[in-house]
């Protein structure tokens, strides 16, 4: 695949660019132009911006990705033209939104007229269901990620911890739930878009596909936030759907107020209290423990990130880092151990 | 409305006939008939249970229910004879499955055809969308039931305590987000029937609606349990976006595991740590107080019941009772009690 991301008016906001910039640097090699005419003839990651598609195609891309992510998914109307050109031009599209392309009448009769496929990323399966119990017979070990709130990289987490494990020689697997984890990995189900009776149900069967594919240490990517009260309840469904045995907990540094969530403010509890909230909601069934927590310190200089994760370590007397300052390495060992210790106590 | 209740060789059954039953209990005046010819020529409440669509039609019918909620909400195939005899006498259908009637091709043509309306009481509206936050400024006091699993009868609950509390003048209102309590009170939103991402916007427009009905006494009825593997994530995405003041517990005497979940057992908590759980769960933004126990004694002769309520109060410090058995009386004071607290610390 030769991706063109569609960004229009949003490649350099670090939120709403949330799809883009995670396919940027987890496919980076796959990625051969972005398009947004607010920055046409600059470069993002060494990635040639255009204007309009028409300039995009000297790159021969062969799949257009939708790389924004709005509050409720809704589709902007001003990219209709920018996809009528994509398809025209026999590009592939791939979309991460609530709206579904292949929804569009127009759209869809324009695509088969010129052999251009549709995928939407978060159309979920038509035959899930409510959750069977089979996650429980996976014999891997199950790594979720949670945290403070929305956007403050939980996924990342789970993407870096991956790499560092599968470095180590770990059959490691990192397990998407969200559009932009789809689009990274190439397959899975975002859970925040099936009907709320089977958010366990979806999340079930990620887990059990990702042991099929070969995984026997699974990091499944967390969505939301127990705290935030827009999504709280997709956050619930995935931990319990997908029956973790250990937890990473992740958190932006600095951020006290749940961002973004009207009828506010949405205070933060502190580290100590979402850890203890976590280990409290565990499915009776599957008690799972937070071995470690995930600092997001982009906000922070160097001296200031390290000051913040041996602050959050003291505050919880677990280990912390930032994977994407520091290296992933402090968090694969915490895992790790937890994992050995699970074991010898099975045995013992 | 003459209803028909369609209870095909589930009428006796009190788990799979939830449907039939609530609006036999709550709107009895309305049912004329029931459909279930495993028990012709018996009577269930003092309703004539029928064979067949063409015997019900001496009771002039206007609308059939669909009376039954599977699990996961499939439509058994051996009920298409039966809607279609229904639509072929001219009588609308409810249907609270999972699976619309008005997708299926040729039922819409035949409802078409016979000017019968087919209503699917799950349907979410087209325009839901995600949480806004303007449940935080909705007046009046909000009032969730909560509990430890599903089925044990927390719609009850919450229709018991509304009819108690409109007996005493309060503007009491029943916020229904099931298909039960849709179909008993003629509106509402089927919580768990929506795009996961809406359940808390979900639930926030039904308390909105509700205080618009002119409630300032709003009993949302709960779904599922924090506990349920299966349901958990919509259950707290009702509670963080219903926002409630006040929790009522409930839980069937006796039942010590989630019922008819796979990969279990899965045990459940005892009643003082659900009470923790709830209390610990709820939005920093919004605390709320488990302030009674409802506890379903249908199991017990009436010396265990009385025993049993006696000994929830004991473990848990509240007041609690069975309020189908014993009257609604003593947990509606314990919520009034509690309001009057809570009004008392505003102006303090």
């Amino acid at each position: 695949m030769r991706y063109l991301i569609l960004a229009e008016g949003f490649s350099a906001d670090p939120h709403y660019g949330k799809t883009a910039r995670g396919v940027l640097r987890y496919r980076r090699a796959d990625v051969v132009a972005i398009l947004d005419s607010t920055r046409a003839g600059e470069t993002e990651e060494g990635v040639p911006i255009v204007g309009a598609v028409a300039e995009a195609m000297r790159y021969a891309p062969t799949t257009a990705l939708v790389g924004v992510a709005t509050q409720g998914g809704r589709f902007p109307p001003a990219w209709i033209e920018i996809l009528r050109d994509c398809i025209a031009n026999g590009i592939d599209v791939e979309n991460g939104l609530h709206v579904f392309l292949s929804d569009d009448p127009e759209l869809r009769e324009l695509a088969e007229g010129n052999g251009v496929a549709l995928r939407d990323l978060r159309r979920p399966p038509a035959d899930l269901s409510t959750a069977t119990g089979e996650v429980f017979e996976v014999p891997g070990t199950i790594v979720l990620t949670v945290g403070s709130d929305c956007a403050i990289g939980k996924m990342t987490v789970s993407l870096e911890l991956d790499l560092e494990a599968r470095r180590r020689g770990e059959r490691s697997i990192f397990v998407p739930t969200g559009q932009t984890g789809i689009a990274i990995a190439g397959w899975g189900i975002a859970v925040d878009a099936v009907v709320a009776d089977f958010i366990a149900g979806a999340a079930e069967r990620l887990v059990v596909e990702g042991a099929r594919r070969g995984g026997d240490l699974l990091w499944v990517e967390g969505q939301g936030s127990l705290v935030h009260p827009v999504y709280s309840g997709v956050t619930l469904g995935l931990y319990h759907g997908s029956a973790p045995h250990l937890l990473v907990l992740c958190h932006e540094s600095g951020r006290d107020e749940v961002e973004g969530a009207g009828g506010g403010p949405h205070p933060l509890p502190s580290l100590r209290e979402l850890v203890d909230l976590h280990e409290r909601t565990a499915l009776p069934r599957r008690p799972a423990k937070v071995v470690a927590v995930a600092l997001n310190t982009r906000a922070l200089d160097d001296a200031a990130a390290r000051a913040a994760v041996e602050a959050a370590a003291e505050e919880t007397g677990l280990p912390a880092d930032d994977p994407v300052r520091f290296g992933a390495g402090r968090l694969v060992d915490a895992v790790l151990a937890a994992r050995r210790a699970s074991a010898a106590r099975a045995e013992g």
